[in-house]
């Protein structure tokens, strides 16, 4: 662990405001690249926070957090995190969009599942609201209209959108039924400081990474498959609006809504490095759209969401977190 | 048993004709009330018909077809029967939609864990096609626009419609990962002969026999709620074309297109019978929607499809089939 990690704290106008002060959250996944940034920006704004998930990728960097390792099928283990929190953030995913599609039983079971019984506790406890992280870049699938609103269809072409899709329909069904309060950010491709390679969490890192290391970047396709990408702040941000977020709708797209492809990314970062970088372009995958990029104005109207970090100066902060110590990890 | 539900034979015009001499189905719930009918109907065609299920209601109906009873979360019972296959109807659902509400998990678990296994073996065994009965009276929720077009928002209120959605995204992911074709049809609310009462599998069964039986009709909530009612032969009609449709899309809406509400059901039942018939109002249930009319047009239009057999007509036929012996199994 490198003191960056550690003392990475979420720098938006909320923190150390606490303005969340004695807020009791939950943050299912709070040891991943958005759960530890959350964690961070919870704890800076005075709330309590207790953190769960199968493991911490930077545990100094969750200081002041009630950290509990454990699986996310393991309901006891489940039940003592959710007992008397106000707020449950569900981060947890145990699969990435290319891995469902090779066992979308496996899939099934551990997020759809998983997320099922985990309402059935929230209920139980009576959590106040569920807030969970669903995927606007794949719960739509192949859009047939560009940018992509929270109305277009929902035809994800991997089992990784599929449970996400059902998750968001089974916190309505709570809604309905049991008057369990929720909200859905359908993010995009976030990036940004706690985000690893090793964890295929985003094109971002992984190429980073391989650019630092002067290895080759492997593009998947001819490089032209276009993505919605927006920086590990902005998404806290709208983490944040939403513990208080009330009415309809419930469903928002959380993304920068502007697109970019690989290819754009990739001269970016040679712009950010000041050199060339070597690509080797592979077949392409079934598992990718040919492009995602979300319209975020119901976002920006309802909940005054605005992304505010700029995509090079997104850039510049991560690369400033991996050559400050971040880098070992990636 | 009774002579009337054996001799009961798929009337339409297929009937007899010999248009699928020797082609090898599986019915998944050919037990059931459309399985039993949809049997009888690709028996009638010349087709080879192997048939599975939990429970058979009419074993005697199920004449020239090869029966075989089982669970369908066995999945080397399940392979047996899709071996060789070149089409799969999938019938089977182990819940209602109101009783998939008192335990959700055991629903996800029984239909859309269980489909997926079912997904995976049709892929293995290379079966041609998967012909699945989704709900068209549950998946879309509460309507905003009526008639309901297939493209409208799918939000259930009930897990049984949440299951059948996702099965749904799976077949579609199947097909785009593997090649498995498929077709969905989303059917209203079917009634006629082989539909019983003991299985809540519908309100014109269970009105007509406690009507028979002199008993009071229990209607929940005011009597106001509409539904799309669908004769059986309408239903068979759409799933013996949906073996040759092929194409894009592959979700259709097969109903009657018309609404009536559950007091023209029973008012209509007294016309039928000619005697009034005593009601009984109960306090609504949260698992029903108020509305549900399916707009068919896509179905008129690319497979052909039309609703051919009258409400007051149908109801007759199903009057007749009762008491021409069905009776004892409502």
């Amino acid at each position: 662990m490198t003191p960056d990690s550690s003392s990475s704290v979420y720098s938006p106008s909320l923190s150390g405001l606490g303005l969340l002060r004695g807020l009791k959250c939950a943050v299912l996944g709070g040891g991943g690249f958005i759960g530890t940034n959350l964690c961070q920006a919870l704890v800076a704004a005075g709330a309590q926070v207790k953190a769960f998930g199968r493991s911490v990728s930077f545990p100094t960097a969750l200081a002041g957090v009630d950290w509990t390792p454990g699986n996310f099928q393991d309901g006891s283990a489940l039940a003592q995190i959710v007992e008397g929190c106000e707020i449950v953030f569900h981060l947890i995913s145990s699969s990435s969009p290319a891995t469902s599609n090779q066992n979308p039983v496996a899939d099934l079971k551990a997020n759809t599942l998983g997320s099922l019984n985990l309402l059935n506790l929230c209920q139980q406890y009576r959590v106040r609201k569920v807030i969970f992280i669903s995927s606007g870049g794949t719960v739509y699938g192949i859009p047939k209209q560009l940018p992509i609103a929270e109305s277009a269809p929902t035809d994800p072409i991997c089992a990784y959108g599929i449970s996400k899709l059902a998750i968001e329909k089974y916190l309505a069904l709570y809604y309905h039924l049991h008057g369990l309060d929720y909200l859905i950010l359908r993010v995009s491709n976030p990036y940004g400081r706690f985000q690893t390679a090793s964890k295929s969490q985003g094109v971002v890192a992984a190429f980073l990474s391989k650019a630092i290391n002067g290895d080759l970047l492997e593009v998947w396709g001819d490089g032209q498959v276009v993505r919605d990408y927006i920086f590990i702040d902005d998404v806290i941000a709208a983490l944040i609006k939403a513990i208080d977020y009330s009415g309809q709708p419930r469903i928002f797209n959380i993304g920068s809504g502007v697109g970019k492809s690989i290819n754009q990314v990739i001269d970016d970062l040679e712009i950010l490095l000041n050199r060339p970088l070597k690509r080797r372009y592979q077949p392409k995958r079934k598992v990718d759209v040919p492009v995602n990029i979300l319209d975020i104005a119901l976002a920006q109207k309802l909940m005054g969401f605005q992304p505010e970090v700029a995509w090079m100066v997104g850039l510049q902060k991560t690369l400033h977190w991996l050559t400050q110590g971040g880098l070992h990890n990636l």
